[in-house]
């Protein structure tokens, strides 16, 4: 059901503040993990902000790409997305094979992408030294993007009572995470002056 | 219900993506926008990063304050976070009067909260002019939190059945958010090789 998202469209996707995975790859050796600390920065081009933390495994293989693959994770890869949010790729080695988390590489970058998410950015890295040191903070251009139709469509999310198994997944801490069950359409307030 | 929330539990308050409101004021004006894009950077010192647009009223206030007010608002401030997401502050005049939204000032830099929203960050600003003229984005420390703790507690949001209106808000686009209705553990995985 993966289809593509118009890069118009792809800040879209983390807008409500999703968490993420992270698919970084570099010299035949690959990894993943789970970000709960990401947002847009811009629509056009469209760019992101990461946090990264400078010493995990993840950064040195974004650094060495240049890129990272951007995977948005619905209820289904719950545990999954908690699982490689607790351990370092340094130590159990290849979190795709290791958890059985199913891969597909980005047609762009060839970055390595969680098969089961419901959204996918492809992300070039933009270099800037300064934030990445003080603030962990990663600036990224998104290069491609796709959604599961089922549940992104049209440049938008369609979180419904029949696909809530396809619902984005937001970290409260602990590995307790809030799903968007509802949404509610804001209605214009007349001014009370 | 308005309870002090420990500085190294800030970061949990916007950890799962909600939209947030951005109150500013300096000079004698005072202003709030509603910003989608925010996340946390760092739990100690709690720092956040924020894109508020370089050519905003808010950017403007926030500049010459050093320093701005986050409230998160919860559903019942639905219809306000997207009118004042919709109109600029420099050809309205003050929105919290405009709308009717009740505001407090912080206890430290004195700027202003929308006080029916669920929880609040005030923050100073850290100069980082290279970011928030490449991206908009702003880095800011958090020097004082709180939250409404009927649904935020012990340093966690607490999402239950019966406080659906204090539930944040997370925008998808176009005035529609989501909320949170179900939160969810994450089980251990056991690897699969």
């Amino acid at each position: 059901m993966r289809q593509d998202v118009h890069l118009g469209h792809a800040s879209r996707l983390i807008n409500h503040g999703p968490t993420v995975l992270v698919g970084s790859a570099h010299g035949g050796r690959r990894n993943l993990m789970a970000a709960a600390w990401s947002m847009p920065v811009e629509f056009t081009p469209p760019r992101i902000a990461i946090v990264i933390d400078k010493k995990t495994f993840t950064k040195e293989l974004v650094t060495a790409s240049g890129g990272l693959a951007v995977s948005i994770p619905g209820r289904a890869l719950l545990d999954a997305t908690y699982a490689v949010g607790s351990v370092s790729g340094r130590e159990v080695g290849d979190k795709f094979t290791r958890f059985g988390i199913e891969s597909f590489d980005g047609p762009v970058l060839g970055l390595p992408f969680a098969a089961d998410a419901v959204a996918w950015m492809e992300c070039r890295l933009i270099h800037e030294p300064h934030t990445e040191e003080a603030y962990d903070t990663c600036f990224a251009e998104v290069v491609w993007a796709a959604a599961d139709a089922r549940v992104f469509d049209h440049g938008r999310w369609s979180f419904r009572d029949d696909n809530t198994d396809l619902h984005t997944l937001h970290h409260l801490g602990g590995g307790n995470f809030a799903w968007p069950q509802r949404t509610e359409q804001a209605r214009p307030l007349k001014p009370s002056t």
